[in-house]
């Protein structure tokens, strides 16, 4: 039993992440309204049927895309600011990190952006429900950790001593900023954006 | 003909206006997908034919909204700043006013941020498309104020001098990303977001 049930795992996560890639082109280029469910199954090479085993609708896939993209922005920044003491530091390296993204990072990471509003009401459906409820506790989770480095750098002295939560709303509203008018080929480098951007917060909080 | 026509433009003026009120209060409370198009004919108390004489769908609906919310933010952006010479000051009292809003004005403008994803894509019908492309028109027309009012504060020293569109881009990033999460009766009022922001703004271009 054991021997049979690795492989097949391990496929139907495969599927699965080429699913949400190719979902995130097509959310990313066409839009999500405009994409019909069906041509991501052509995408992928499956069938509706096999699409729907593991997405009971576009929507359930478009919340997932957005919990995952929520679970790497947290992750990536407590990684990137875990190992370094100075806030001023560990903040403008949690910024530019935001944007060391390929091009279908910075498609996912725009997804994201331009549906939030889903986050406020409640679905229809348990899944997509248990997506949207993990989703907004991960939005509480990234605004807390921003929240409570930038209090770190108001008590270390190295931040003007301001509200915090709203400095915090404030840095991550700079941040996520751009993935509403970047696009690929633009005269700026996501590596240029990323250090402007982390002077610009820098200069907000200090 | 002439005394017959006005007063029958003039109700049909406020009954436009009247569903346009009630769609904001509906799309803001429930939001826009749980919305039935059928509601807001219920809250203004016409039937659905009568409704689809002033908007043809929900989205036709929604894209007027969007439309009317970026004819306003341009107006009062020239309104504020065209009277006051120090670019600092206007740059101040333009973000200050982005806030002097009802609580009906705070719902259109989130959601007109929650949707600005449906202006990069084509809509199905002509009279969608024609707010589509006025709103895209507007929000150039914006961008393009902001950054030549940043452009005047550069060239006369009062900022500092940096890529003048990407400081407007983050000038109105702090300014809209407040409609994310601001609801009435929070810790902030609006008028002291509005301080709180004009002040990060202007470090921003400083």
């Amino acid at each position: 039993m054991e021997t049979s049930t690795v492989p097949r795992t391990e496929s139907a996560r495969s599927k699965r992440s080429a699913i949400v890639a190719a979902a995130v082109d097509r959310f990313g280029s066409d839009g999500y309204e405009h994409t019909k469910w069906a041509a991501i199954a052509d995408d992928v090479g499956i069938g509706q049927t096999a699409l729907y085993h593991y997405f009971e609708s576009k929507a359930h896939c478009l919340l997932t895309i957005m919990r995952l993209e929520l679970t790497q922005s947290l992750a990536r920044f407590q990684e990137v600011t875990g190992s370094i003491e100075d806030p001023a530091e560990a903040l403008a390296q949690a910024v530019r990190s935001a944007y060391e993204a390929s091009a279908r990072d910075a498609l996912q990471r725009r997804i994201l952006q331009n549906h939030l509003d889903l986050l406020s009401t409640e679905r229809p459906s348990e899944k997509e429900e248990q997506e949207r409820l993990r989703s907004r506790a991960l939005v509480r989770d990234i605004e807390k950790a921003w929240t409570d480095l930038i209090r770190r750098g108001v008590e270390s002295g190295a931040f003007a001593d301001r509200d915090v939560e709203l400095s915090a709303r404030m840095a991550l509203a700079l941040v996520v900023g751009v993935w509403r008018w970047y696009r690929p080929g633009g005269p700026h480098s996501l590596e240029e954006i990323g250090v402007l951007t982390s002077d610009a917060v820098l200069r907000v909080v200090t």
